[in-house]
């Protein structure tokens, strides 16, 4: 980052975490007490969510697609996608997402969420460190990952969703 | 949105939450069972993270704040904040960001929050809705806000930060 100036506070403490306990954990998220210090060195807690397990060789949680669907004779689109969102009681139109296996690459997860979601098949041309999506609550994390589709290919002319997913797929026009 | 195509997955019901169950509640989350409906009527359950409180005239939890900086003989520059994140147990650099307070609009929680975390007022140019950060997990929502910042203004000219809030500022110079 070009960074042209910085301003410090005060001469103050490097943070960190001295403990964390969980306070409960179920299938797939845990809610824990953290104890951190402030930059004064006094001592904190703050209330973290967390993904339950430890997944081997994943550099984040999740990946999110930002598929541009090339067809020749049309303006490219993005991909989207609605779905019914639990902790909205709602629907969303999202980028295409989803979690990184075990020892799946950002790149493979990406491709995968989008085939199994939208049908189409891609092609990764970029790829994001790991952002924290809410920092101030979770530590969860995902890779954007941009992808084009070749919408000229047979196999992406009638893209077929996994009969698992209920999304609706959503193109929206990039007007050039 | 200019939606150029949809494709149905399959003749499905709409969904809905059926109830919700608070698992365990701590003073600013907690954490829920959510019972739904799938798209085929069958009935599910999800881990949901949700702020407590209601607040009242509010439209979503939080702010984020894309401020520009604007001076003479400068190029324009993003302002942003590092801070020390707990959950992450690091440094996080973000957008100028925070909660909105009862009865407060979008528009004053970012010139406020933006103010004390990095000494600027700005002027808002632009408001999205709420948008969803991690709408598989939580209910958190958030409006991005845009802002100008006149550079040249007396009290822009040296920032002041809220001695409460613990941010380095970073001005990211953004090339024409």
């Amino acid at each position: 980052m070009a960074a042209e100036t910085s301003t410090e506070v005060a001469e103050t403490a490097k943070q960190f975490v001295l403990k964390e306990e969980v306070i409960v954990e179920r299938q797939w998220l845990k809610l824990a007490e953290t104890t951190y210090t402030d930059p004064f060195g006094k001592t904190r807690t703050w209330e973290t969510v967390k993904r339950t397990g430890n997944k081997k060789g994943v550099t984040a949680d999740g990946v999110a697609v930002i598929a541009v669907l090339q067809r020749t004779l049309h303006y490219d689109c993005i991909v989207l996608v609605k779905q019914f969102r639990p902790p909205i009681n709602g629907y969303c139109l999202e980028f295409p997402a989803g979690l990184i296996e075990e020892n799946e690459s950002a790149e493979s997860a990406a491709l995968r969420e989008l085939k199994e979601e939208t049908g189409y098949k891609g092609e990764v041309i970029e790829c994001t460190p790991a952002l924290c999506l809410d920092p101030g609550m979770s530590n969860s994390t995902t890779h954007i990952v941009s992808v084009i589709i070749n919408g000229d290919e047979a196999e992406n002319t009638r893209p077929k969703q996994n009969l698992g997913e209920f999304c609706t797929i959503y193109l929206k026009i990039l007007r050039r």
